[in-house]
This record gives C-alpha cells, sequence and structure tokens, in this order.
C-alpha cells in the first residue's frame, strides 16, 4: 500500500516553528504518510496568493491526496473550516477563499468536529491543533462526510474575470513568479492568428514565442504558460522587475 | 511498521548544499526514515533562536521520533555531542545550549563512538559526519544506552525567568514570529481577572483578546499564544515592526 | 523494499508553486518514493552554482538515489535533456552544464522518449512535463538504457583548473557559503608543510587551522573544507562580507 500524500502550503514561513510543530502533528496522526512542501512563503495573511499557488500545484498530485492549506488571518474568529472533496483529493482549509480555484468543481463540507480537534494553548495556531488533525483523519482513509454538514456557499474571492471582443482581450496579472514573469489570467487559446499588441501600465509586447530564448536582450515576449494562461516574458531577466510591475497589474491585448 | 521520523533544525540555510548532504547522509544510514524539515534558516550561529525553535516544534511529533538539530559555532572544537532521551523521542546535537528546553527533564550522554563517525574531509561539517549518523543510529532503533557515559551537566543557556509579584509581571520578549507577534516568556495563566497595562520598550497595550480580529487597526492587544505564554499582537500587522522591537526586550504587566 | 529516493535541485525558489507541481507529478509516477529536498533557492538561470550544489550534496546520498536537477534558462530550446548514471545513481537534468562535476565518470544518455512526457500546457515547464516523468521513470526502477542514446559529449561547464608550482598556488572562489566562507577549488592536500600566504584580491590569510574557534575576532584562516578543499573562514563573521568578495575571486598561495 502507497502510504498517503499530504501537501502542505502555508504563510507560515521557512524561519519559523509553526511549520515543524504542523509536520509533527502530521506524522503523529497520520503515521507513514509522505509529507511534501508546496511553499511556506506566502506573504502574511495573502489569501489572494495562496489561492493562486494552490490551484496552480495541486493538479500534479496523485488522486487520493491532501491538501492542507493555512493562509488564515481570520484565525480563532467565527471563520469556518473546510474539508472540501475534489477530483478524488481532499483539501482542508479556513473558509476564506483560499480554496477558490477549486469551486464550484469541489464540494465543501464544514468540519464540526470538537472530538478531532487538539486543545493546544491559544486559540491561534489552528494549523496544529484543528487543520493538521483534519488533514491527518483524512489522510488516514476516514469519512470525508462524518467530518460535518454540506457547505453550499464557501468563501470565493472575487475577481473580474478576463473579456474579449472583437478588438482584443482585457486581463489581469495574476502573478508574477519567481523569474520575473508576468502570469496572465488571459487563456492562451484566446489569442487569434493575427498581429497583436499587448500593454501593460503602459509597456508593450508584440512578440508571440513558444520560449524564452527566441527573444533578444530586454525585448519582452508573450507566451503560452504552463498554467494555460498567457505569460509576458523576457530572456534571463525579470520583466516585472524591468517595468515595476507587481500582481494585480491590467492586461490590454489589441488585435490590429 | 511505520517508518522512523526524524525532524531537521539547523543554521546552513535553504540556499547551501549543506542540508543536501545531511538529508543524503540519514537517507543512506536509515534507510526509509521520514525526513522532515523543521527550519533551516535559524540565523547563523544563533543557539539561542535555534533552541526556541526546536523547543517549540518538537513537542507536536510521535514519540519515537529523532531530532536532529545543529546550530554549531564551535564545530571542530572541544565541545561534545550530545544524544538525549526525552519523553521517548530523541535529541542530537551540539553541547551547546541548542537543547536548554529539554533540561532538566532529558536525560543526556555524551556521544563516544568515533566507530560511527564518518572521515568526510575536513573538521567543520559534523552535520554531515558526526551528528548525521548518530541520527540515523537512533532512527534505525539502536541502543542510545551504548553511545556514551550519562553527562550529568548538559550546557543550558543561562535565561531569568520571568517573575511576579502583588503589583505586576516581568519578563522577557523571546521570540519574534514571522507574523510580527512578539511571543514572550510570561504564562499565560499569570494574568489575573483584572485590569493591567502591559508595556515594552514605552510601548503600551491593554487589551486581552482571543484572537486578532479581536483587534482595531494598528491596536496593539494581549494574547494567549498557541506555546501557553502571552503574546503581544496587532491585527494584520507587525506589532514588532512597528515598535522597532526585536527578541529580548523587557515585558512588564502592571496590574491596576 | 525500502522505497526509492529523489533528490530536488532547482532555481525554482521556495515561493513559488514550480516545487509542488513537481512534486506532485514525482508522488503521481514514482508512488512511495522519498522526496528530498536539495535546495531550490539556486539563484535564477546560475547553472554554475547549481552543478557545484548538486555535486558538493549527491555523493552524501545511497546508491539507487534518483537526482533530479534544474536549473534550465534554455527550456523549450533545443538543448537536450540528460539521464546520466554515475555511482549506481541516476541524474536528470538539461544538458547545459548543470551535471558538469559528474563527467566524464558519469556516463549520459539523451532522453527521446516523447512517450514519458506530459502534454502540460505551455513548453516552458519541462520540470514538471518532462524532467519530473523521466526521474519518476527511473525511481520506479525502469531501464536507463532505454531513455534515448548515449551522448558522448554533454555539455560541461569549462572552468580553469586550479595550478601549482614550486612558489605556489592558483585557484578561485568557487562557492560562499551561507556563513560567509569562501570555498576555493584548491585541494587541500596541496598545502605543503612550510609557511604561506594566501592573497584574494588585496586581503591575506596565513593561518592554517582545523576549526573556526582556532581564530580572533576578525581573523582570517584557511581551513580544510568539508569539500576537500581549502576554504578561507573567519570565526563567527563573514569573510566574504568583511572582504566584499564573491565566487570567482582568484585566490593565490604563496609559499614562503
Amino acid at each position: 500500500v502507497v502510504p498517503a500524500v499530504i501537501s502542505l502550503l502555508t504563510d507560515f514561513g521557512d524561519a519559523d516553528y509553526y511549520v515543524g510543530a504542523v509536520k509533527g502533528t502530521l506524522a503523529r496522526l497520520a503515521p507513514g504518510a509522505a509529507i511534501l512542501d508546496i511553499s511556506h512563503e506566502v506573504p502574511p495573511g495573502n489569501v489572494t496568493a495562496g489561492a493562486f499557488l494552490l490551484a496552480a500545484a495541486a493538479p500534479a498530485f496523485p488522486a487520493g491526496s491532501v491538501h492542507l492549506a493555512v493562509v488564515d488571518p481570520g484565525v480563532g474568529s467565527e471563520r469556518k473550516i473546510l474539508a472540501a472533496r475534489w477530483r478524488g483529493s481532499w483539501l482542508v482549509a479556513p473558509d476564506n477563499g483560499l480554496l477558490s480555484g477549486f469551486f464550484p468543481e469541489a464540494e465543501a463540507r464544514s468540519v464540526e468536529r470538537n472530538d478531532l480537534f487538539l486543545s493546544g494553548p491559544g486559540a491561534t495556531f489552528h494549523g496544529r491543533d484543528r487543520f493538521a488533525p483534519v488533514a491527518g483523519y483524512l489522510a488516514r482513509g476516514e469519512s470525508w462526510q462524518e467530518l460535518g454538514p454540506r457547505l453550499e456557499r464557501p468563501v470565493v474571492l472575487s475577481a473580474p474575470p478576463p473579456t474579449r471582443d472583437a478588438r482584443g482581450l482585457t486581463g489581469r496579472v495574476v502573478h508574477v513568479d519567481r523569474f520575473g514573469n508576468l502570469v496572465t489570467d488571459l487563456p492562451a487559446g484566446w489569442l487569434e492568428d493575427r498581429p497583436f499588441v499587448l500593454e501593460i501600465a503602459g509597456h508593450r509586447a508584440e512578440r508571440l514565442v513558444g520560449h524564452f530564448q527566441q527573444l533578444g536582450d530586454g525585448e519582452a515576449g508573450i507566451l503560452p504558460g504552463s498554467l494555460g494562461t498567457l505569460e509576458v516574458v523576457m530572456n534571463r531577466e525579470s520583466v516585472a522587475a524591468r517595468w515595476s510591475l507587481a500582481a494585480g497589474a491590467t492586461v490590454r491585448v489589441f488585435f490590429r
């Protein structure tokens, strides 16, 4: 039997004790599970950034994985704890939009199982005291249905969807990656087979490329990215730094 | 049989080869053990910071775990190598105070087993050449007693204990966490059921809260923290940054 | 049966989704394998730095390990994908010099197995879509020979070898470690039993020590390092910061 896989995504940082306490709890409550870090460097409290990373990484994992995600500025308040079923895998997270990328496809339950929770000191480390025990429970193969009632309307972050018309496309930068590439929400398939110019904050890119080395020094290009959306990139240079851009910037494509 | 768990805490950083060499050695000497990172971002040589993180994270792990901790500015000198038994688990570390949080409860032995040590090049990578082999030995289930003689007085970092009297409490900030919360050494149970004011470096907090969202913008509050001690916090803001504070600051609580 | 070990070294950073997607793919394609991070903090696109770290960490791992290394600024171009056999272990990486430390000892094949590759969106995430599937294939114990034809001349980074003559030694700083120590390429055994002075960029060190605490405050010393080469170090201080040095600096040792 292959052991369960538990992935971790948090804003706890790699320099604190929080990640260790969560892993220790998982090792205790789901002995033998494989615990795999996605990232703990989500900016503190940035649910939007965490939601992006989780939605981007989770599809690669095997069915049956448990994805434990904690970016939880409302910890200790009345926000619910979610356990969601998605394509044969499980997602455990606060009900604050962190799972936005999985709804409405995923089915959510509100975890109401005080018997599973740990009574650690304080009320502000649900990663250790509540989320990890729920993830461990699911990793042990126990029943999702018994975690609590169905939740019909989990919190979903509202984001304006990208739009298209005969003249062009409008979207946003949804992520700046480690290399300074600008990941947009514009589906790569929306680019039509005719000339275009892409504009972000007064900067322009006009060349569609398949990989980075097709670009000259300091030239910006558009690339069909690894999430199926368009990316604005430079070769061996951060276009985000060159253009002083961050997630959230508006992207427009004009067909010509 | 569930494989052994080995946790890692070092000041090797996440950008160097040292962590990889330690993990490789553990995978070689304790095949099948689950290797779980606590953190490798302890500030270089900061034994006090490492001791705090290890004591905070270790209690979450299952009995039988091996905690390998290396923050070792005295590497290669005559400082001893400790293997300690603590609540059914094991601790392996230099004898420099890194295990302060576990004594006197833990029992220590001075590892004197040159036969276990690896003869890697140099005398300055005991993480790879000495600590990892000892941790691997314990993870394989071999005898702790045979590692060396009992050590009655392991090095323990001296820290002034928090104090209380009828007028109030005095303690210290022992950790600034990833969110900028000030973790103190004042037991949460020492707060009495009457008004108080907490002071740190001329700054004040007067409100006891259970979680962050009970605080207004820029308001500092006192929270019973996840280690059983009082924390000074703000909601979605770093109070450490706002007040320019670091670990070591004196905290006073005045009852009124 | 002990599960396969897969080590990971990339320049994907610890704050992005790329590492998670690679781990998820490995967990899916090589169920049960132990996935161990070496580092993901190789500076973006820095093949030389990645090659150093991999060559330094890999020897510690057990025979049979699969080392998956991705620092790949040429992703999507015509550069080959390597699968190399080295001392009973496997190396999977782009053919761009990242495996320089292993040749000519290692034997390389050019992976030409489109049937193994995943058709993820885009052409720029070979870590997820090509390298991870090849690493998973090898971790499952499948045939290296069938991955593709032998590659007689894999790309190897050219670096001037260190030299020695009767008057002294000449080499380079090849790595600045987390503690600011200057790791050189000068074999420790080249130091002769007579007085010497080491010079880097106008700075000098004359004392050979076995460990850090033998040095006085601010004193630079020479240490036989953990990779078998000479290191220039200070005690509890970064000599790289003190002398404003980075990898690449020329090191000269003059015998007297």
